[in-house]
């Protein structure tokens, strides 16, 4: 099974100092271990009897049967890939309908499917900006806008994060006449809201089109989950162009971006990362679609997420944590060390609840936490057991400041 | 449906000027139109009776039934999502399966499986180089790889295509102790081979790493469809990292990097493709090692595919086409304008025959094409019909510079 040539040539290896190519890694891995930061993938079991307060299945949708049906029945009618560029061979016919049905809920003129959120956001971002133009962004943002930003050979500013002054002031000091403003809607690490209405209103002011990654807001804000773009009353905006994730509330993969018909069109055309890209998998898809109708049917799943986000604030601050106030779906506890966020999940985990931790670099305050998110289908019982053994493993005097 | 207060506003945004942020789409686009350079996606049919020589599906796995059979159990056992990022509660014990086949199918310490070939490529790239450090590119790069070069703040040197002496010049040449040559194996749009052997010599004597993808290698090229990397008696090395997408031979959707186990754990620790993004979803992650476990088994399917491709592009240019000479599954011919290529495409598809044509901007030497790939499961009639077509629909003459 092993290559042989290989084999040999491994061996030869060990007498000659080119493994060194690559010892910079076990500083980096030693200087990770030092600070605490060191990562574990665990894999998940199907029969796990953990609380998951981890994941972003904010509507309990990933495992309904609906929804796993359509993506098994999708998978055996069109085969388990794309098998190619949605521009060649990977556009079947479920993509075209949940780009219909994605703008049609939502309230925007056209939406277009990408394999995930990451890429939605590449694309939105690259294609959008490019040299001459300029974007600000909130210091918060995610990671995939981040990159985005950097990829966009524009002028990037980052302002201070939630002050739309600032933006705003970016925004009218730009050398540039093409511009965006960037931001998160629930910032994913603590979710917390973005000021949507002011930045809005700077973007029209100074003649910049705002485009918001609504990950976290679709199928938990707004009427009926249609997310904090269209809560703002923002989503059908010829300058606001929406990306979110079909891999959270709508329980499955991918990405897409929502907007003016032209955005859309000139998307098709130059994001590079939805032309370079296989189609997202037929599963995925009919998934997503599925998931999108049990929204539509079932309004009031997003409500009850939110609801059992607050609840779960509360009761953690009422008990002394340091927990957010949420906006929607996310509450993060902050701890003071990357080694008691650590220490703390574990012994969540030991005791049957699964919080998620995180710490540099995926805080942006470099301020390691837990984060939970809440989900619709908790139980008044699962939210007790959470509140009790997170106040027990999180114990709220290591949490003051 | 529509917000009711988006609709109030989208009318009165008529009133005022604001619709001109976007303005400049329109004069992009109708800069396209005239170059010949619009798209359209055209959703695929369960039931189309067309000739697919345009698909990236090289063994036929993607509609295999064991392949879509255990992509729709996966869905049904663990739901349509991985519901959060590899490192919180996205990996299941597929992925962690799919990685240990991988790497043991190819030959090397571990693997690591992405959401796509493409956030693949951006982590690999980005987190083994930096500032710091420089980048020599083939300048035919696939666009994941560009990008990825472009994220990292190393230095980059973009040399000749296919010139390994150049390469090596600029890896003598570069200002920094670490470095990274970064190829595609073979390349995508023209299916032409890198000249590993000699990268990799030029690599080892200026202690620079070799990156490789290996998207259209993986099933088709190698022993038994181990890859481009492994048939140049690279795999294990240990200053080689593999990258290759789950998309193409093995018919699913995802992406993977194969490499020394401690550049696997930089991965985990370090790319932001990785770890800002959901785990791969249980359906193609499922696919993925049913069609690698299919090719364990299946060991001469890579032979068919590219003895179909040989006897495709052997044809083309026996009938007077400017077909190029595959090195794996994919072959090219030229076409004198977009506006020829997308002619002909068309008029071969009118004629049952589905095939790529490839315009500006995804081919880097700015010439479109008709783009066919070859699968393992053409029968003999089915590449008589597809030479049939082609040669009539796409002339002789009109192909010659
Ligand atoms: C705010 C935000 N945007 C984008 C993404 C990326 O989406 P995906 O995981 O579907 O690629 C995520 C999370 O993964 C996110 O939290
Ligand atoms: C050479 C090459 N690398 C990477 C990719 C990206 O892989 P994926 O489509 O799985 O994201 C592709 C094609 O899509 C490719 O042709």
């Amino acid at each position: 099974m092993c290559q042989p040539r290989a084999g040999t040539d491994r061996r030869n290896v060990r007498l000659v100092p080119v493994t060194s190519v690559f010892d910079w890694l076990d500083t980096r891995a030693d200087e990770r271990r030092r600070a605490g930061l060191t990562r574990t993938l665990r894999p998940r079991r199907p029969d796990s009897d953990l609380l998951d307060l981890a994941g972003n299945d904010y509507l309990g949708l990933s495992r309904d049967k609906r929804v796993a049906g359509a993506a098994a029945a999708a998978t055996l009618r069109w085969g388990a890939g794309a098998t190619g560029s949605r521009l060649v061979t990977g556009t079947i016919e479920a993509h075209t309908e949940l780009e219909h049905e994605l703008a049609s809920f939502c309230g925007t003129q056209a939406a277009l499917v990408f394999s995930s959120g990451f890429t939605a956001n590449l694309g939105a971002v690259t294609a959008l900006s490019g040299k001459g133009s300029a974007i600000v962004t909130d210091a918060y943002l995610h990671a995939s806008l981040i990159d985005g930003c950097r990829l966009s050979r524009a002028d990037v500013a980052v302002v201070a994060h939630g002050d739309p002054s600032a933006a705003a002031h970016a925004l009218r000091t730009r050398r540039t006449e093409r511009a965006l403003m960037v931001t998160d809607s629930v910032f994913s690490v603590d979710g917390d809201l973005a000021a949507l209405p002011a930045l809005h209103a700077a973007c029209r002011e100074t003649r910049a089109a705002l485009v918001v990654d609504d990950a976290h807001g679709l199928g938990v804000l707004g009427e009926g989950g249609r997310g904090a773009v269209a809560d703002a009353g923002l989503i059908g905006e010829p300058d606001v162009v929406t990306t979110v994730t079909l891999s959270k509330a709508l329980g499955a993969q991918g990405g897409a971006v929502l907007g003016p018909r032209r955005v859309i069109k000139h998307l098709v055309d130059s994001a590079r990362s939805f032309i370079f890209d296989t189609g997202l998998a037929p599963a995925s898809t009919a998934a997503a679609l599925t998931a999108l109708n049990i929204l539509r049917d079932e309004p009031d799943l997003p409500g009850r997420v939110r609801g059992n986000a607050l609840a779960l604030s509360q009761r953690l601050r009422a008990a002394g944590l340091r927990a957010t106030e949420p906006a929607a779906a996310v509450v993060s506890v902050l701890a003071p060390t990357p080694e008691a966020a650590l220490r703390w999940a574990e012994d969540c985990r030991s005791a049957g609840v699964w919080v998620g931790c995180f710490r540099p670099p995926s805080v942006p305050d470099g301020v390691s936490r837990l984060r939970l998110t809440a989900r619709a289908d908790l139980t008044e019982g699962e939210v007790d057991r959470a509140v009790e053994v997170i106040t027990r493993c999180a114990p709220p005097r290591a949490g003051a400041s």
